[in-house]
């Protein structure tokens, strides 16, 4: 299985491929795409699209992963970033991957085993289970880290939600696992 | 010139297309993309860019105009807003569409000649200005009349705006022009 990890943002937005292969992980790609900010709003979210589906058609990657992001306390922001993901998401769906979404104490936990890993743990530990040979980009380690994510709580999850047909917690409205319980 | 107006939601979405020729209007045609809510986000994302590239395709219109959305004080809705005008800006440069972005009030201004009018009174006018049989659904009327005030704003904005290269009040970090002055 072929992962695509991606941290979407509208001044960089970060990306990780790796092959997963039960636990055995392999690094294939990573990278940031940096989005000149004197573009206008259209062109830097077209930049995003154009290209996450280059990404996309260069790495073939079987799915992809994102994680569910931080509301920003200023609304601006957050529709900002909420543009840039919808960018990001519609070259996913361009490149028909289905997505999955997991929450940072997620991600933490599946990288470094405890949900309070320090941004530099993540790294490291990246670094570590891909057998990098240097510390990766930050954008590209938090890609990196969610399609690692993916790779292990997946195949799991793939069997849970298979009762419910869920797959994106956030936006649907459909059954999701809360405390071990399928939630409607 | 022909004109996208653009109405972004997560549920529903709605275009409207005028041809306009100085000052005379002509509806060519509006609707709305209901988005099944049973989909997950990325599926309902996917909706909003295939459906408003079809249109594209089939009215073939030069430029895209889009309100200024309202900044939700709960921020997951604003998020979610976000992602899905994110995924209308996407299917305009795909198709290969300068957007103009416009506040509610400049609409409001340009289709009813106040910024206080209500909705009903917007509905109205883009009924009257059109010369439509009937009064247009909501978020039908809201595209066109962003439509329209392109086509009365747009050419005076371009003039201006020819001296600072700006088409995006949001999101970019360029000119504009603010009580009648270019502002850096």
């Amino acid at each position: 299985m072929r992962v695509l990890g991606i941290d979407p943002g509208l001044r960089r937005t970060g990306f990780g491929v790796i092959d997963a292969d039960g636990m055995r992980l392999r690094y294939v790609a990573s990278g940031t795409i940096v989005v000149p900010p004197a573009l206008t709003l259209p062109e830097r979210l077209k930049v995003i699209l154009d290209n996450l589906r280059q990404v996309a058609r260069d790495t073939q990657p079987d799915v992809a992963a994102l994680e569910i992001v931080f509301l920003n306390t200023n609304p601006a922001s957050t529709l900002l970033l909420g543009q840039a993901r919808g960018a990001a998401l519609c070259a996913l769906a361009d490149s028909q991957l289905a997505v999955h979404e997991y929450t940072a104490l997620q991600i933490k936990k599946a990288v470094v085993g405890t949900g309070r890993a320090a941004k530099e743990q993540v790294q490291m530990m990246v670094q570590r289970l891909l057998s990098l040979d240097g510390v990766p980009a930050p954008d590209s380690a938090d890609a990196l880290a969610c399609a690692i994510c993916h790779a292990h709580v997946g195949p799991l999850q793939a069997r849970l939600s298979g009762l419910a047909g869920a797959s994106s917690p956030l936006g649907s409205g459909r059954a999701r696992v809360r405390r071990g319980r399928l939630v409607i």
